[in-house]
């Protein structure tokens, strides 16, 4: 086993599970490790305390001149929970067919950690880095980053930087370099369908009273149209519309056909917004889900009930240039204005989160797509996704810098599940891809 | 306190809560003082052990020629929790305001007695019954009745009966006498709507692929017109139309308007079917309701989920005229024709039950209004119910014989429920009503 992997294991023995409290001690003994790691490298390393588990910002001597970036990562890592799920134990890394298997392989030590090996290779080799870096390891990001808004706005001079380089997503397959620049927002909303006072024998009362749990389903039913786009008013006005380059390159992308992708979830058929292929409609085109219904009996047998009530979750996932908030009006006032007869209704608003992108084709775009092809051996794939990571988009409003997405994660990679792994090809690659990344950019 | 009164108090005081195999033993005590009773009114008893909880039968000699009437009752309670909500111990009957609160009082225990003390008055008063009577007091009504239908084939010589009286229903108001001559049937469905092969992220996947609650809302929505009615083809086919004399006498039955329905479940406006008032709409039109249904993440805060299925449970109640497997096939064809792209359905059939109605109008209707009136001191009204007493749909079928629903629990009475209570102007009138019964029954 090489002296890098070997370190890396020391890093993944770590359980340092951010939302369990009984591992507290752990995360903070793992943020002391990577801090003396950083001081090995020869940079200036410090852990911040808040009010949850520590921030670990390293940097070099900043030399004014030089671009600066800053690298993004975390070291916690999610619960392992169902244990006896997993072949091996989850804090004990050990290598198989090629693979890294242990909790925090791919989400997000080993993806983080290629950077410090790219930085510490390139400073024994050059003396020193060819232009400014910041590292931020923050230990909080899998219970959703409560303290790290605050810390990136307390620390706004110290982490001004002109590009960030975030590790934490996917390749499309293996050998196939990837490029993200671009995440779906989000907006939340949370509905109450409200009837009569409490819960009706539906003998006794069926036939003359409104049901929430109809009512509900009406409601449900009215966001769509039959074809599957929305039917919300406004809600593609908004939208920016996928450009000729993205389709053609999206077109190409391993892995994200029609087929492969109704393979790998399972379902029958494709659905939705007609016009666009599934990875269009995933990475380009905003949705209206729901994520949870209910009301009334759900259990074994039959309680023959009218509900006093029914709820249902939606969530939309938002593209390029819809608004938030505006997009939470429709749908609300969507909401109300189908409201069926004999009931009323209670929303409440949840959480929200703009979507993000850059522009893969700028000096730094550029420069990430010349490192990934100097590593990988081939043109990255350019692609956006259809999740959201607030985290990339709250740093590009604080700080005002763009994030290049060099995610190494393979398909299968069992991220937040038993036997997570992380392929050695892409641990060694992406050393590799640190440092190409580090000079090209240095030359802008 | 009368001696009738104190005798009533004797039978509520058994905790014979029929679901609860820790009372099995009161349930047994029970039977036991039941037979005991009517040993000592001079008629015939058998306690018959089931499977399950016993049956009472009892019975005076019969004479042929004579009309022979059997009285259906059942000694079995619901349990009590939650118990603090009590005024007072549910098994220590006491006398306030006019009514006898403990479980039981009204369901069924009360009412079944009055025709005891009736038969043993008449007895008493006379030296013998006008006509032949059989007392079936059953154990399990509470908990569906299991054994009934077995027994009664069992029994069928033994039973055989020109008609049966049943006090187990509800008085619309105080102080007017009810007969009920109708039940809705009911038919039943669980939906199981199957998308992707597991739970999916609806960020990673939201917009390519069928949702299976969206899936589920679309079909419950598309089971009822805009107004309300229902709009499963063929629904109202076969449906028995109301007769004018129906309307008529609905339309003046104390506490059944429309503002007074809203106003005792506390719903904002009537629903459903247009042309017909809400009693019209509960006791004599079919419907189709959603019990419950479920799918995804229905838990505080969110959970960004597709679920891989969805589920609904229909009920729909039915009214003569229509046959409940003939719905059934009904509903289960329009679910299977309105199934949405890119989900599979799976229907359990659920258990089915036929409406009931007989003449108030026939000689033993007629019996039954003059000794209602000749108790109550005014003409009862006649009126259908919404629910579905099976047992009573199975008496017709394997016996042969109509019920009399001479109901006498008044709105409020809290059966099911902590409180329950009982007029005593109606346990008293309604031994006068027993009294007046097997006299016009006599008369047949």
């Amino acid at each position: 086993m090489t002296s890098d992997l070997e370190r890396l294991f020391e890093h993944l023995r770590f359980p340092s599970i951010s939302t369990d409290s009984r591992h507290a001690g752990d995360v903070q003994a793992n943020a002391q490790w990577l801090k003396a790691q950083f001081v090995e490298m020869g940079l200036e390393a410090e852990l911040h305390e808040t009010p949850g588990h520590p921030v670990v910002l390293a940097r070099n001597e900043k030399v004014e001149g030089l671009p600066t970036v800053l690298i993004y990562g975390h070291y916690d890592v999610q619960p392992v929970d169902p244990l006896e799920l997993w072949d091996s134990p989850p804090f004990e890394p050990e290598v198989r067919d090629g693979k890294i298997w242990g909790r925090g392989g791919a989400d997000n030590k080993g993806q983080h950690f290629v950077h410090m090996l790219g930085a510490e290779k390139t400073i024994q080799e050059e003396g020193k880095l060819p232009l400014n870096v910041i590292f931020l390891i923050e230990g909080e990001e899998e219970i959703g980053s409560p303290n790290l808004v605050p810390f990136l706005k307390e620390h706004l001079d110290e982490l001004a930087c002109d590009i960030i380089a975030v590790s934490d997503t996917g390749m499309v397959a293996p050998g196939v370099p990837t490029l993200g620049y671009g995440l779906r927002g989000i907006t939340c909303l949370d509905v109450t369908v409200k009837g009569p006072a409490g819960d009706l024998h539906s003998g006794v009362y069926g036939g003359c009273v409104a049901n929430p749990a109809s009512a509900a389903a009406r409601l449900i039913a009215s966001l769509h149209h039959d074809d599957g786009s929305i039917a919300v008013e406004g809600f593609y006005d908004d939208v920016i519309a996928l450009e000729d380059w993205e389709r053609e390159m999206w077109a190409q992308v391993p892995g994200t056909s029609n087929e492969e992708i109704l393979a790998s979830i399972g379902s029958p058929e494709p659905f939705g917004e007609p016009g666009y292929t599934m990875a269009e409609q995933l990475w380009a085109r905003p949705t209206v889900e729901v994520n949870g219904m209910g009301g009334g009996y759900q259990g074994e047998g039959s309680k023959t009930v009218i509900p006093a009530e029914a709820m249902f979750k939606l969530s939309c996932r938002l593209v390029p240039g819809q608004d938030p908030d505006k997009v939470q009006a429709q749908v609300e006032e969507h909401l109300r204005k189908m409201l069926p007869r004999g009931v009323t209704i209670e929303i409440d608003k949840g959480h929200s989160g703009k979507a993000y992108h850059n522009d893969p084709h700028s000096r730094y775009g550029k420069a990430a797509q010349a490192a990934l092809k100097r590593s990988f051996g081939r043109e990255p794939v350019l692609i956006r996704e259809g999740g959201s990571i607030p985290i990339i988009q709250d740093m590009k409003e604080i700080l005002g810098a763009d994030s290049l997405m060099l995610g190494l994660a393979l398909p299968g990679c069992q991220i937040h599940a038993p036997n997570e792994n992380y392929a050695v090809e892409n641990f060694e690659r992406g050393i590799e891809m640190s440092r190409a990344l580090l000079k090209e950019l240095s030359k802008i």
